[in-house]
């Protein structure tokens, strides 16, 4: 076998980014090496050898309607059923594997990765990243294609983002692994005697198979972080898509495959298995003995099982949640109105930080634009929402498309749930006529009122938020607090010009444990991280285990064998 | 209230220890700030207001046949039926706890505690620490008649040993809670427009109570370092110790209360729950939501209990393990053999750390005094380990005594498991006619012969140890691999001076992740970690789950809440 990259090639190329990674997580101000800039790609652009918006849709169109190979041992057979929002089948198979023969070829690789050490893998990874990268506009595609984002955001959130998200993740394992020095000399005087004297020697080994079970919306974003922790950690990785949302994983795995083998490692340290609708490979694997890890972003339900189910391996799970804004007052009411407007518009609602529940005040709220009843607030944002949605072509680029037949019957069934403030409107999108686009929908309800309760005290996905009358702001802070507690939040908002009302919400944030964004009205989103610099989640209440990403999130991916030597 | 100790007289005491101990976990050397000569405690010695022996014998008899008053909340009676192995029953009693008290108690504590940030808490737990420290000479005494250890042992591992494994824990969560800025600035370039910028800022946030269950053999070297990185991690711990070393902790808790009290927190920050033998307290706290970690050494059975269990909880184990020594050739057989008989003997073998499994090849072995047959082997380290036995007062300060009937049981019927190299004596202990002391047996087996292997597969918890017969030294490898895959193992010793055997016994040990340690000779011993240096188990084979003590054991003790506000 040729070996076509050398580590001094590799160091070359991205030790610098490697370095700016680690400095940046630590300083957490905005860095990212991959442009989010569509210009940034295609020929001699910044980029170097990266495919424009236009290659990106050939490479996309050239994989479909055929099989998708990855010249994996053990393939008994092909499988995939993908069907984009926006309508169309994306007709790509993949290959089916026995999982008895795939595993020990995945475990035959791990020794010489085991032992190539933190910086050859942090460098192997970072190599597959640029390639990555540099195919970001087939993952475009490809993302909005399984996912229903719309194409810039499909581009973004699943191209340049996800691979920051990667690249963070190789940082923190790379950061782990090195703390311990590789070789050390210990010396402990004996008084008059002459010291005892040993030799240490530290080696990061790898906890065994880590499984990634894929998500349906965020394939990449939610997805690369776990890949990569677990595979610069010196473990294998078993990547299991949503049957939904293959391709753009299985892009990922091909890419990380070419590299691994052209960096003298086996190709089958990163495999694919694939199934449909109905099938039972996350679970049947996920109690594998082999399978050391798993990463999954999903339903509470399977996140709870594996949580409970997998005791053999760590376990980092991403599941429902319920979040909150607590709507106070502001200074600027314009720009709240407006930020919120866009936060429940994007992506229709369908992102695990997207705001369910918006609490404010029944006798209203403080402005800088006078005091707004309840109401006002409430059919305001209405008409911000309208109004942001009015042009379909606009509408569609910020909506994109519904990525279910559940998400679907949700904004049709929301009237049912109280009085509608702002109904969903079904917009026919100009590209793709078969795609399913709605608008959000606003539904009033009422904390005084028992009935409604079960609607707020549950996450209900998509693009239908409550605009929740509380008695008080202090209503709202306990509410928000019991709703973190007992159904999870990755995000909270809240506005607010009290300096009382801020700690408030900073307490319960603490104390339960959310991430808070306070007075957002320009252009961040609660519904935004980036990574470097801002956690998503806090892996401390019920919507998730695991933050993206801290020290928690690679520390246990990989074990520390020391062997010590009488000098 | 008084607040006694400040922020700054704190770190004017303990920054530079911090300092360190953060340098020394960093590159590994040889350090402790905590004497481990007796010598260095009391009037005037080096370790200031120290106790010494004397002192700390009439500490330890002041405490005897009375009430341990700790001011807990909650308090509903006295429990405590402590015994020493030396043959005495210690007479202490301490409070009985209403758990629905004391856990709204040790809540109230949390926000304060929290607000202190990690360099306060960090000094305030080195300020436990440092009294603990004084009171060394106490602590080993209750350490001694708790666990059976011998004076010095019980001084040395129960004391600075143990402060060591705790102040490690405090670096290691300093550490770690400190990676994030407390403060940042975020500032996003969006071309010709002006940068979005925000504010983020970062806080450690406990997970929640943390529960130490304690173990009868080493109550502080095993528990200080969960209930340290707890603390300093803000989370209030609930100390729930064995129920036959209970002592060794209550002071430690008494001294931490203290401390808390002295800096200006809720003593209820750390708390006791003691229960005599039969109690179910263990279990029924492991599964009361408030508890969200659980710091564990003991017994198989219940660890894997509390593993699958307890899931609203971070679990730490440290179980049992079968310790093999693969004997494959020296260059230094005396040294070898007058090791491996220390290590037999200490502790009368009760160390979780202990070899029991020597592989030797049946044909024999090389050494620097010719050939040495298995048989020849075998009896001059039964040799060996009666010489050094040989006088009962010496070996009494070597073995301490049996801490439990189920261990002198053991003792007992290890002659009906194969042939009998080294018998057993029964020594009167000079100073304590009633306590129970034995020399180690050691028994022949045969791994060719499938009726050994019941034992030899087994962790057999005492001073009970196999010399295991094998074909050759690849059969003990793969012995080794199987059962530390199988049954995990604290320890792996390894005597050769073959490279091509040295890379096969690194080997077995990267993969199957055990530490190890090779052809020591001299005053080091297999059963012996060094703080800030070694660990203490890996956490990657089914002896533990966690290490003693590396950032994956502290870092999910705490999550970190990021607020951001537009800047």
């Amino acid at each position: 076998m040729t070996t076509c990259l050398t580590p001094a090639q590799l160091a070359d190329r991205h030790r610098d980014t490697l370095d700016t990674a680690l400095e940046t997580i630590a300083g957490r101000g905005y860095w990212s090496p991959y442009p989010e800039h569509p210009k940034a790609y295609g020929d001699g652009a910044t980029v170097l050898n990266s495919l424009d918006a236009e290659q990106g849709l050939a490479a996309f169109n050239a994989v479909r309607d055929s099989r998708f190979e990855l010249d994996q041992p053990g393939t008994t057979g092909w499988v995939g059923a993908e069907h984009s929002p926006y309508g169309f089948a994306l007709g790509v198979s993949y290959p089916k594997a026995d999982i008895d023969q795939l595993l020990p070829a995945m475990a035959a690789g791990v020794p010489a990765w085991r032992d190539a050490g933190p910086e050859v893998r942090a460098l192997v990874c970072l190599e597959i990243l640029a390639r990555i990268n540099a195919h970001t506009m087939e993952f475009a595609h490809a993302v909005m294609h399984t996912s229903g984002q719309a194409f810039m955001m499909a581009m973004q959130a699943g191209g340049p983002h996800a691979q920051d998200r990667g690249l963070e993740a190789v940082a923190y394992a790379y950061a782990e692994q090195t703390r311990l020095p590789r070789n050390a000399a210990w010396s402990k005087p004996q008084g008059k005697r002459g010291p005892i004297e040993l030799t240490k020697e530290f080696t990061a080994v790898p906890r065994g198979v880590s499984l990634l079970v894929g998500c349906n919306t965020f394939p990449t974003w939610n997805g690369f972080p776990g890949l990569f922790a677990s595979l610069a950690a010196g473990n294998p990785v078993l990547v299991k898509p949503h049957p939904h949302a293959v391709l753009p994983l299985a892009i990922a795995v091909r890419f990380a495959r070419e590299v691994l083998h052209a960096a003298g490692f086996s190709r089958d340290l990163v495999t694919l298995v694939a199934e449909e609708d109905g099938g039972t490979v996350a679970a049947d694997l996920a109690r594998r003995p082999e399978v050391r890890i798993i990463d999954y972003t999903g339903s509470t339900a399977f996140g709870d099982w594996l949580e409970t189910h997998a005791p053999q391996a760590q376990v980092y799970t991403e599941k429902a949640g319920v979040n909150t804004v607590v709507i106070d007052s502001t200074d600027n009411y314009k720009g709240m109105i407006a930020n919120l407007a866009f936060s429940l518009s994007l992506y229709s609602g369908q992102m695990c930080t997207t705001p369910q529940n918006l609490l404010v005040p029944r006798h209203g709220i403080a402005t800088d634009d006078g005091e707004k009843t309840y109401d006002q607030v409430v059919s305001d944002l209405a008409a911000a929402v309208e109004h942001l949605l009015a042009d379909d072509s606009r509408a569609v680029s910020i909506l994109g498309a519904i990525v279910s037949p559940a998400v679907r019957a949700r904004v049709q069934t929301a009237p049912e749930i109280g009085d509608v403030a702002l109904r969903s409107r079904s917009i026919r999108h100009p590209e793709f006529p078969d795609a399913t686009v709605r608008t959000p929908v606003l539904v009033k309800l009422d904390a005084a009122k028992p009935e409604h309760e079960a609607a707020y005290r549950a996450e209900c996905f998509g693009p239908v938020s409550f605009a929740v009358a509380v008695d008080s702001t202090a209503e709202g802070l306990a509410l928000l607090r019991s709703t973190i507690a007992e159904q999870g939040a990755m995000t909270v908002g809240g506005y607010t010009t009290s300096e009382e009302v801020e700690r408030g919400l900073v307490d319960v944030c603490l104390e339960e444990c959310a991430q808070l964004s306070l007075n957002l009205t320009g252009g961040v989103y609660v519904n935004q991280t980036s990574a470097f610099s801002d956690l998503h989640g806090s892996g401390g209440n019920p919507a998730a285990n695991a933050a993206l990403v801290d020290a928690a999130f690679v520390a246990d991916r990989f074990r520390m064998v020391e062997v010590r030597r009488q000098a």
